[in-house]
């Protein structure tokens, strides 16, 4: 396999589940992390690798080093393999999940941008979701007619917080997720409830359901509800940990034991909350999105740089989803219908939001 | 189809939907409540009819009456149906069971004592169990290997009871079931925890699986829990309403909606509790019913006896549980090898327990 975003926490995984299953490592892609990345060629002997920085190229222990976003796609074009992991983060992910499908590969997708902002032009039967959620709609389908699909999120970093403290919550306590381990973005997604959006258009677009929603479950554990037709409802539980949706990404099924089993008594309870707009105010636009998903490239844009003003001090959290709004409702006719225009409002909605 | 016991609140359903679903019904049967029956006879205009005693015959509306047991059985060897719905309760059940079965017909079954006093002698394969939990186990499951199933149980009127007052409850105060409307037989059973003991040994019977529990979820939403091999857990929950199982008794598979689907923020939690020896003693022996489980005719004989005895105020609702396990222990060499076996073990243990 080719393995995009190695030394990020996905990438750490999936290199688990491939040593486990003895899948080749055809290639590496990683960022600055050139530590980690130095011994997972050790150990993971891939053929290319590719990094972000060109200064980094004398540090990195291989003969075979590509380097940026051409670099990456360079090496795609180079490897043999049928599956493409992509874990990279933020719309950066994009250009390699085209490259990857345009090669006829498989793409096992960490990357939610790249459906988030161009879902309607991808070929999605050839893409498998790594994310709980996903994974768990994919498990609980059958051949029976679904009426509703719904999915869980942990309210993230400041679902318990008085709403009042809201505006003076830093970068860094919103970094404090209280159940997963992941990386600084998509924890802030978490916080701002953006991530849990961004998830229901990736849900449009790999499953064709029109009736999408959302609900908190603080444990983490319940990741995913079906509703049927006839009028049951079916959920996925399972510990909060990426190897298991890794696993199935890799492998197309398992028969064998990824995570111990959960604990129904030792759980004790589960409870369920709505999305405050309040605390979330992104959660406005919910339906609006749902409705116009082809419109997810200009949230994600707005979204990635009101982070980076959020990191900066330059605005709070509740103003970050604020900003994303007016972004989205001020670019409310753009309908892209090639990639190329993705990446031209991509680059137009940054402009509007850096003003 | 042919439907045993009409007039209980299995059977009532049962025509609710064979009305909706345009099924003829060709034969009822039904036991005391012939003020109801003859308004089911005016409704669907069965072929045949059967009630329980003879005195009642000239109440029935209608020319073909059978009587008691043996008319039963007669009844159903006139009948051309292939679908025979069984919601008798208690041991009686299961000689139209097994008649059913010998005449080639399909078999819905709501009379689980049949299973349990003898699923090692019946051919699971023509069974369609009609219950929540079964129904629930058996829609979670689908090709992935399984390592446990887990059924749901409401806990009965005696769950928040103090333990203290438990030897004080009458056969009336049993009753007060929480959430399901559903026979007096039945209700008892669930305040002793013996209608879930049944239930593992039906799905024992049922499924195959060796590794399968209960647990208390209070509201009856949630049904059934199945434990795959990967670490995953699907769910199934429905709202409290026999219809769900019955309609697809019925018909195999349903497209259509049959209840409205549940809601998971006006539920807003659900909560698991170990079910405890002190409070359901039956409980003290489900592992040792579970690796003998051809002993079910023993505690469904010991069981029946022991309802009548708490409903004629001779033992408290603990007795009945402790007179069920000093019989199930006295009898513990029993192995039923053919249905003969099994009526007369049950005739013995009814002796000894009658004592």
């Amino acid at each position: 396999m080719v393995l995009l975003g190695s030394t990020g926490s996905i990438g750490v995984n999936a290199l688990i589940i491939a040593k486990r299953f003895g899948i080749e490592v055809e290639a590496l892609v990683a960022g600055k992390n050139i530590a980690l990345l130095n011994e997972q060629i050790e150990e993971h002997h891939p053929k290319y690798v590719a990094i972000s920085d060109e200064k980094d190229r004398p540090l990195v222990k291989h003969h075979e080093v590509f380097v940026g976003k051409e670099g990456m796609i360079a090496l795609l074009q180079k490897t043999q393999s049928f599956l493409v992991v992509n874990a990279l983060v933020g719309f950066v992910g994009l250009a390699p999940s085209i490259e990857a499908l345009r090669l006829g590969k498989r793409l096992a997708l960490a990357n939610k941008e790249s459906l988030v902002v161009a879902g309607h032009l991808l070929d999605t039967k050839k893409i498998t979701p790594i994310d709980s959620e996903h994974f768990g709609l994919w498990y609980l389908l059958g051949n029976r007619p679904v009426s509703k699909m719904t999915i869980t999120a942990s309210g993230g970093a400041f679902r318990d917080s008085p709403l009042e403290v809201l505006p003076h919550m830093s970068f860094h306590d919103a970094l404090k997720h209280p159940n997963w381990s992941m990386g600084a973005k998509i924890t802030i997604d978490s916080a701002t409830m953006t991530n849990k959006l961004f998830e229901l258009l990736e849900a449009k677009w790999l499953f064709g359901c029109d009736v999408l929603d959302a609900v908190i479950e603080p444990k983490s554990i319940i990741h995913a509800f079906v509703d049927f037709k006839d009028g049951s409802t079916t959920a996925h539980l399972a510990r909060a940990d990426m190897k298991l949706p890794i696993a199935f990404a890799l492998r197309g099924e398992i028969e064998e034991a990824i995570l111990p089993p959960i604990d129904l008594v030792e759980i004790g309870s589960f409870s369920f909350r709505p999305i405050e707009v309040a605390r979330y105010p992104i959660w406005e636009i919910k339906e609006d999105v749902l409705a116009h998903p082809t419109r997810g490239v200009v949230i994600n844009a707005a979204n990635e740089v009101g982070i980076a003003r959020f990191y900066n001090h330059e605005i709070s959290i509740l103003e970050l989803a604020k900003r994303t709004i007016d972004a989205y409702r001020f670019f409310h006719d753009v309908h892209p219908q090639s990639l190329d225009e993705v990446f031209e409002i991509d680059r137009e909605v940054r402009k509007y939001c850096l003003k």
